[in-house]
């Protein structure tokens, strides 16, 4: 039985109380076995200062963290620098933030935790003590040693989505579409809705950029340019692809029965439907990775941070479907067994 | 008592058919009378084809429309110049679709129709005959000599948008965007949510542009130098505003709560949003005229027309929505008092 590795993340963030509360409801949420990688005296304090009745144990690693997931929070000692003070982010504490990820991927890779979970990271307090990749899922990829650049997806209950284009302004959004990036994109997507979600004929629907699908170049020319070459190369590859579908008209009921995932153009094209559907239980799922990877779709939430007003939801989900992925990729229902 | 006056839109779409099937359910969804403004031949063709049984009966305006309307379907004849051949728009009959908007702005504008609800109509062939407006909207302003341009606002049962830039390239969007849009797009919203919708004092959620609403210049600035001066004059203006906020918050359930309208930056961060939540119910209505007017949330659908297989959901709604607003500005609880 293999344990999840869970990353403290920004101990300063909400990262440490979300786990906690995930622990607390690990009966009735089915929250499969976690090892936190963290500091351990922070969550006994912080548990104290919530009211969190958490036995919190030391273990050697995922196997011993399975055994005892019932009884006691198993933690995984990471030593912070400097005390934590909740919503103030700490450059001293950022090391040991980078060393839970790096432990958390080296047992993810030899097989003894099932997969990895990441709690949120505040990049501008990382880059003060000289963290030097553009993102989380970036430093994953790397410490993977991967050579493509992975693709994120957004899960929820009822809709997969991929942006193909995520942190940029919209007006350069639209500049940086590629054929090369939606290709990309939809054959990680492809690759990973059929091993980790066990989807053999993935259905991909593609949104448009453009208002009405650019109305055949009336309202935009990149749907002809760029987004239907690449569905044309995506095709070739065996691929079931459907679009460029107006955004619009993707993502209600109807329309989400006819697809495993659908490629979006930009971050609020994504963004928008899943978190109108589930604001709290969305789950960002790194594909693309030798390993699997999850993380709640949440940030660090300083201005909350410490208060118990912070929710579980997403984090207990990421856990949740970080065992199913990984089961499936192992060939067994879930990682646990 | 007041009957609607509901336009013909373009005779080879769906407008006929949709017109017909919401008369068929006026009982069961409290459809409010209306009077069809377009060819009497092609209804009754239209009817028999379907096989509906409408009884189509020629009245001389809203006021008979009104009395016969739990019996009949009231039709104030528009001539067609040629058969209606089903998904194949002819622009010969563009000018008795045109007149049919004129004849129903008259009927509202002189008070004898309680409000004009317009089917789809095809741009492409009015502009074959003459047509010279960018769009059906702009023609009802210049119809009613509105000096300042109307908004569009989408309406469901649970959320309402007023998208500020709308049938444009998304690159183009971005560059469009002005403080004075904006700020036109609030005041018309307000003034449209009190007079027609009597919510006192309304209150407005701004979306950012940009991923996370620029996350303070990082992810652009228009946020910055476009959005946050529009709200202050906004607000300035005595309207409650939140905003800008990243436009992936807005929209669920909880956030929803927070606003009376939502002012979204470009096409599909509005439509996104209420066509997940609704994709056969949204209605169109136009605020800043001097009439009341709404529209179905779709196209001419030629596709499908004359085949039985469009529903009337939208229409349906779009009728009812015109009558309680044209109630609210009349200030009686509904228009047909």
């Amino acid at each position: 039985m293999r344990a999840i590795a869970l990353t403290m993340g920004d101990s300063a963030g909400i990262g440490p109380e979300i786990a906690l509360e995930t622990w607390v409801r690990r009966r009735e949420a089915a929250v499969p076995p976690f090892v936190y990688l963290g500091g351990r005296d922070h969550v006994d304090a912080l548990a104290a200062t919530l009211g969190l009745n958490v036995p919190v144990e030391t273990v050697s690693g995922p196997a011993e963290a399975a055994d005892v997931f019932m009884d006691s929070f198993p933690v995984l000692p990471i030593a912070l620098s400097a005390p934590v003070v909740c919503g103030k982010p700490d450059p001293s504490n950022g090391p040991a933030t980078i060393e839970a990820i790096d432990r958390a991927v080296e047992l993810a890779g030899s097989g003894e935790a099932a997969a990895v979970v990441t709690n949120p990271i505040g990049k501008a307090v990382l880059y003060r003590c000289g963290f030097r990749h553009p993102g989380h899922t970036e430093y994953l990829a790397d410490l993977c040693g991967s050579v493509s650049p992975p693709a994120m997806m957004l899960v929820c209950d009822t809709l997969r989505v991929v942006p193909v284009t995520v942190h940029l302004p919209l007006a350069e959004a639209a500049k940086a579409l590629t054929v090369d990036a939606i290709v990309h994109c939809g054959r990680t997507a492809a690759a990973g809705l059929a091993r980790d979600f066990g989807i053999r004929a993935p259905r991909l629907a593609v949104a448009g950029l453009n208002p009405h699908a650019g109305e055949s170049g009336h309202l935009g020319r990149e749907e002809i340019e760029i987004v239907e070459p690449a569905i044309d190369i995506l095709r070739r590859d065996g691929i079931q692809v459907e679009g460029p579908s107006p955004a619009d008209t993707l993502f209600h009921e109807g329309a989400r029965r006819d697809y495993d995932a659908a490629l979006c153009m930009y971050h609020d094209q994504a963004l928008i439907p899943i978190k109108t559907l589930d604001f709290f239980g969305g789950v960002n799922v790194t594909l693309g990775l030798p390993i699997v990877r999850t993380s709640p779709d949440h940030g660090t939430g300083y201005d909350i941070a410490g208060k118990g007003a912070a929710r579980p939801d997403s984090l207990i989900a990421a856990l949740r479907l970080a065992a199913t992925m990984a089961g499936t990729r192992a060939g067994t229902p879930d990682a646990l067994a």
